[in-house]
């Protein structure tokens, strides 16, 4: 998910945001202009829409499948073509119109990862000390055998500089840069994300640049299991390759308290490939609209997941809640003004290539794009929906607001990116949304082995599906043009 | 840790024991009889004791050192050995008199340990799905290359029994008992514990009975971070001894849902070794009594470990309580009037030898064991203590309660059993005890590889240390005898 900082300080408390928003927004908006009326029959329908997704037991079976049935589905993997082509045959099973369109993706190969501290102060003669790590996305290898080198540890990268070139060439860079679960726990997960993962995206070209042979960072995000998070790295293009892995929690804590002690060396094996790019797809499908088949709205969430877990939250989920919003149209016979496109987004991970290629590969067409839902920051209670683009967006989308204030959502925000898929679209003048979830915990298992299917509670599925059906439906029906 | 359900039913509710012990039980107590009172001198002391204890972090720093330089202690592994001589050397650079007590331990030692689901319903082509998993301790292995057979669920023995030898021959059965988790967060982590253990203790054999190839049990513990919790298993004379592992809930989660659609077939490959038995020790440290030297209370953790994490709530947080009685006694130049003898267990995890060796090497000194307190719960904040023999021990150490109440920890309860290594004592009719830990996020990490340092609050660790200091040096004090 995720990923600019821009956009991670942007998603704020949502405690704070759902009161900011209930109590003051609304008056500021009004004071800004007045929100439209919707038709009574247009009112009656959104209410349908949510009422029956809200019911619906479709897109649980949907995640279910796509994350037990058929697991994790890295960019270039067997399981994502699956993915690719399951969800298209699902979609042409509603009766929508499924196109593929090709996108060449990254293909990163996870090998062995194994790690072990072989000398430190107090330990028992003829044992090591196991390091629990994964590699980074788009890490290089190790030798087969492994390296063995001194580790150091560094809080922050201005630690890094005063050690200076002397003392880390040769070393492997232990970035032990604490998640601070508090801020999350406030609701800030975003900001606490943001803070961590600097150190996963920049830590390993820093440390190259002062001849570390390898760079570690202590996993970005919460929750204390043993449990290393992966995610990209950003490797420049001044700096040499080093291989790069987030180390668990605890293993973080334990390279700090003994390389306080004394020295401390490490032998890291890690042996992923980087094979050429492979083809894949997003999958386009369209309900087609009924007044402006030309205009289209978008409702999305990312195909591509990680390969340590199996996807569930970051973002089956929002695949799912996409799906779920052409179920209930088709189940209701609702046939929208607006063509509603549904996509499931391929390499939201580790290259962003699937965003990027739609909005090349429709660039003429972007004028016609009406709006662009994307859902990837879990499946957690929404509380409402965020917006990019032009503040009077909340002001015309105010009747919805009110719609959705019934299932506790009816919070309206402004952000600066909603979705690293639709990002492209929002730059290019598409007005973009997402759900605000409560995402408290989404960075406990976030990038991890456990980002498994029971960590979505079907009932706050049900109400993400409820919202984004709703909000669809909403854009693809409203009289109103969005202001853009 | 504890293993008897005799002992998980009676570590009851740390929410109810501590309502029903404030308010009822001093009334009940009161009616049997009245407590004694100790002299002013005595109860300065215990006081002194006490909060020395609350002050000192002696005994974080041994546990720093058991885990994190030591690391993890599994019996007959040479970190156990370090262990021994460790601790060992740490008594003595105290002033105490330390004898190394010989024992013989199994000696198991975990191999690799993967799994696949290899076919199931909707997977996607040249993929299979990972299993997390880890092998119990003493379970035989699989040939080399793993094993490949067709995965059933059962949720219970009842389920196991109905499908007969004609379904389980031949067949790996998953026990997908769930642990109960609301139980333990109400505080009856024990009792969650004790029914969910029941699987990885008697699985094995029970399905091995009707024919199976291999046994799986969901994992007994809380906490579903793709974490598998391993302990010990027993194998029935009467049964094939096979492969066992506890996979991870999500991994139970998902064969029950794959196979409840049609036929999955996994591959599992456990390498544990049993070698021979192995020479090992328990640490036996005296502080001589003034007055009865001869008098014997012991102050005691288990030193071993399970060999996934570090052993720090199991039991490493035991040992260096135990440890903190003897440093603070010393601190304050206190001798006690009774011998208090410091215990460093080994093997309670997987065989029990060292608190069994122990009660047989001693049994003609038993009749001067005045008493002996184990703690291996953990290090939440104590409640109080635990007692086992006569009711009327509650009474004679009710002044104690009181003086303990100033540190939130005056409850006292009458259990069957305090802990493994000094059950045969209580049996042979020594009074032993134990503090009421708060267990109720214990199982979360027991047994896991998250059994890490930073699961130990320090303050937490300090006020079991209060207690356990201030109970062990009454009882060398106090002028009335236990009754027994």
């Amino acid at each position: 998910m995720i990923r600019s900082p821009a956009l991670t300080r942007a998603r704020m408390s949502v405690v704070v945001v759902a009161l900011w928003s209930l109590l003051i927004a609304p008056t500021i908006n009004a004071q800004l202009s007045r929100p439209p009326q919707y038709s009574p029959q247009l009112v009656s329908e959104i209410k349908k829409v949510q009422q029956a997704a809200m019911e619906s037991d479709y897109a649980y079976r949907q995640l279910a499948h796509l994350t037990e049935n058929i697991g994790p589905r890295l960019s270039g993997s067997p399981q994502a073509q699956t993915a690719v082509e399951y969800v298209a045959a699902e979609l042409r099973k509603l009766g929508l119109e499924v196109k593929l369109e090709k996108v060449m993706v990254p293909h990163w190969v996870r090998g062995e990862e194994t790690a072990a501290l072989t000398d430190y102060p107090g330990m028992a003669p003829g044992t090591t000390q196991k390091i629990v790590l994964t590699a980074l996305g788009g890490s290089v290898a190790t030798p087969a055998q492994g390296l063995t080198a001194e580790v150091i540890t560094v809080n922050n990268f201005d630690e890094l500089q005063a050690l200076g070139r002397d003392r880390v060439a040769g070393k492997i860079v232990l970035f032990n840069a604490k998640f601070d679960q508090q801020l999350a726990d406030n609701g800030f997960a975003g900001q606490a994300y943001g803070q961590a993962v600097a150190y996963r995206g920049g830590g390993p070209s820093a440390a190259a640049r002062l001849g570390a042979v390898a760079a570690l960072n202590r996993s970005a995000g919460g929750a204390e299991y043993r449990l290393p998070h992966t995610g990209a790295l950003r490797y420049a293009d001044d700096a040499p390759k080093i291989p790069a892995a987030a180390v668990a929690a605890e293993d973080a804590d334990l390279i700090a308290h003994l390389t306080s002690e004394g020295r401390v060396r490490m032998r890291l094996v890690l042996t992923p490939q980087t094979l050429a790019d492979a083809p894949s797809y997003n999958v386009v499908a369209d309900l087609k609209g009924s007044d402006h088949p030309e205009q289209i709205v978008i409702v999305s969430g990312h195909l591509d997941s990680w390969d340590l877990g199996r996807g569930a939250i970051d973002d089956g989920a929002g695949v799912a809640i996409a799906m779920q919003t052409a179920q209930v149209l088709k189940q209701l016979h609702l046939r929208p003004k607006r063509t509603i496109r549904i996509v499931a987004w391929m390499n939201e991970e580790n290259g962003a290539r699937g965003g990027r290629a739609y909005a090349e590969d429709h660039k003429a067409d972007l004028v016609n794009h009406f709006a662009a839902i994307e859902s990837d920051l879990g499946a957690g209670h929404p509380l409402g929906f965020y917006a990019q683009g032009k503040p009077e967006l909340l002001t015309v989308l105010q009747p919805l607001a009110t719609i959705l204030q019934s299932q506790g959502a009816g919070v309206t925000r402004m952000v600066e990116e909603t979705g690293t898929d639709v990002a492209p679209l929002g730059e290019a003048g598409v007005p973009t949304f997402a759900p605000i979830q409560d995402a408290r915990a989404y960075f406990n298992y976030h990038h991890t082995a456990a980002d498994t299917l029971d960590k979505v509670n079907p009932k706050e599925l049900q109400e993400n599906c409820a919202l984004v059906a709703a909000l669809a439906y909403t854009l693809a029906n409203m009289p109103q043009t969005l202001p853009r």
